[in-house]
């Protein structure tokens, strides 16, 4: 199991592919992120990196909150545009078809058609090169009430994809390897010496 | 099509499960994190949220590198061994049967049967309540040999997999689809008005 060294690179497996809201010029515009996780627990935050020049990037920094919206198998085709096309030529609510809603932060718009939506609060941004990681603090959670099983969000129903640098495709989730905080525990207790 | 609100959650998909990789008082140890993702894209950056009580906290801390290693569906039930228990306790290279490998950074331990090591040295750090969030530059990829095709890191013979939190399961990657920067083309082009 020989090991092959590919220089520095920004492969990990899997991406997520978030649609980040935000107002621009006062009209609500979605970018598709791979690049973004959570980044804390209490309070819940999240980061998302966006190139500088995007037009979002303009969008978060003036109205210092945005969105994080997670889309489902059945609108790839719509979260692959968000990636396509700069809200400042197209119009991508329209092309989407997406109907907009609103939570308490009148800035961070929010997609119906995803099965969840984060309303995330600006709370730190720092510039690491080519990207700004902006950190929002998760301020609510909406759920597609047709995702939800006994009031818990369920994968199976919100049907959440990856993205897959290498191979440039979103992949949806297959089989179910193994419970976690579980499935490690017979490998026994080796007490460090 | 209604939105039930959940308040603030750390609720995406999918997460990644990465294996970090420090060294705490001299010894390689490994922690499964799975709030972190890519925080920038040149030079290339990893972000990963470890809570402050953690042993690996107190080893990046100190050594000032730290790795992320992407285990394979092979070794789902190491991966979740090394959220499960605190270094402090046990020997996780021990009990998982790791072999360590090292690249240019020598407090960052590598693990041979992740077929994705990422060399990182920390650049940045921010307190944002429970969790720091480490950001590291990458400074080397390796990658197993086998799991390369025509020379690019191929996810059918990677097996990545997602860590759902809400179902508390691993998940393996399923069905492609979508071609990434191509699906969403033939939604049309509605110009900004």
């Amino acid at each position: 199991m020989a090991k092959v060294k590919l220089g520095p690179q920004a492969l990990v497996y899997p991406m997520p592919l978030f649609l980040v809201g935000t107002h621009v010029s006062g009209q609500p515009n979605f970018l598709a992120v791979a690049w973004s996780g959570i980044a804390n627990g209490e309070p819940p935050m999240v980061s998302v990196a966006i190139r500088h020049s995007r037009y979002s990037h303009e969008g978060i920094k003036r109205e210092g909150v945005f969105s994080v919206n997670i889309p489902s198998a059945d609108i790839v085709r719509q979260a692959d545009y968000c990636g396509l096309l700069s809200g400042k030529r197209v119009d991508k609510v329209a092309a989407c078809g997406f109907e907009v809603f609103y939570g308490g932060l009148s800035g961070a718009p929010l997609i119906k058609q995803c099965p969840v939506n984060l309303e995330c609060r600006l709370v730190n941004s720092l510039d690491l090169g080519s990207h700004s990681l902006f950190i929002g603090r998760i301020e609510e959670t909406h759920v597609s009430e047709e995702c939800l099983t006994r009031g818990k969000p369920d994968v199976k129903k919100i049907k959440p994809f990856a993205y897959i640098t290498t191979q440039s495709h979103y992949q949806a989730m297959g089989d179910i390897i193994g419970k976690a905080f579980s499935c490690g525990r017979g490998l026994g207790d080796r007490p460090v010496k």
